[in-house]
């Protein structure tokens, strides 16, 4: 016996998923099946109207409706474009946002150099970046602090070092609300180097 | 800033998914908006399709196409009439058939007694079975065995006590391939008393 060919195909098309292996798209597939048919159908709407609906910002790179021309950051008359926050996804953008620290703009790079995944400068979007840095007074590298992230904020460090601007690193250190006996050697050497006067 | 409406509508839809928190729902949009449209729109179809091309079998529950009266193994002349299998999900017809080592017929309970969540018989497929049992010799009840798994067989046990038929449970043991150290105390247990000559 083999599954119905409606209830296979959805169940290999939810295991093409990230982080969906057989056994979760199985269950979901399930979970589906017995849900009403109002839900699966808002859940395929919101599928189609994401990918449809959806555009990457022409300055910035960042999410942004379809309807728009820039996104709600570029578009904002209030920020200070004089500083150009470098991220890798556009959820970083919102991560920042919700920290009330950051009123510059924004540069999504959409990844980060990996040449062991054949993700070189060309792949992410650098040279645009360095086509929309007249008037700009600062860029603050806040690529993750992977060994990807690492990578590509020194490529980046690099490519702007002889430019009328100042280029920064978003700080090392423990996190907020972090035990530190449970933080590793690392992080605790920098929080340590990066110690300031209180 | 917040994110685009199509966006946060798909984040939505897709965290009310089982096992899926706002962080995964917001990671599975931004994959589905970096793919091509047509791996969304195969997606969004395939809901769709498994919503309205699947069914439950009118006889055993088992999930079947719409198109079909009844289910495959229904509608297989060859199994064995006279011995029905009692599971929890759809999910466990497929499981006990890829043993290979069960010929008969199956019935769907479509999930198992739990009095904290509200599920009582009539929530189940009960009322069915007990009417398809003319002709039947046997009933394996192969719930799961999780609390609510046993209280199942345990009630169906009692309501089968007084027909003319054989009542068996699945076997508790020792998996396959198992470790006798990593065996819980209690499969363990039931592993040794049900010891069998060989």
């Amino acid at each position: 016996m083999r599954y119905p060919t409606p209830l296979a195909t959805l169940i290999r098309e939810l295991g093409r998923l990230p982080g969906i292996g057989p056994k979760s798209a199985q269950r979901l597939a399930f979970h589906l099946f017995n849900r009403p048919e109002e839900d699966v159908v808002a859940l395929a709407e919101a599928l189609v109207g994401a990918k449809r609906g959806l555009a990457r910002c022409p300055v910035c790179f960042n999410v942004m409706s379809a309807e728009e021309e820039t996104c709600a950051v570029c578009s904002d008359g209030a920020r200070d474009r004089s500083t150009i926050c470098v991220v890798e996804q556009p959820a970083d953008v919102l991560a920042i946002e919700r920290s009330g620290e950051y009123d510059g703009l924004y540069h999504v790079l959409h990844g980060a150099l990996s040449p062991m995944n054949g993700i070189g400068p060309e792949e992410l979007t650098i040279a645009p970046l360095l086509e929309r840095l007249t008037g700009v007074k600062e860029v603050v590298l806040a690529t993750s602090t992977t060994v990807e992230g690492e990578a590509t904020a020194l490529y980046l460090a690099r490519q702007l070092q002889d430019m009328p601007l100042t280029v920064s690193r978003i700080a090392y250190g423990l996190p907020v609300g972090g035990d530190l006996e449970y933080a590793d050697e690392v992080t605790l050497g920098r929080a340590i180097s990066n110690r300031r006067a209180v």
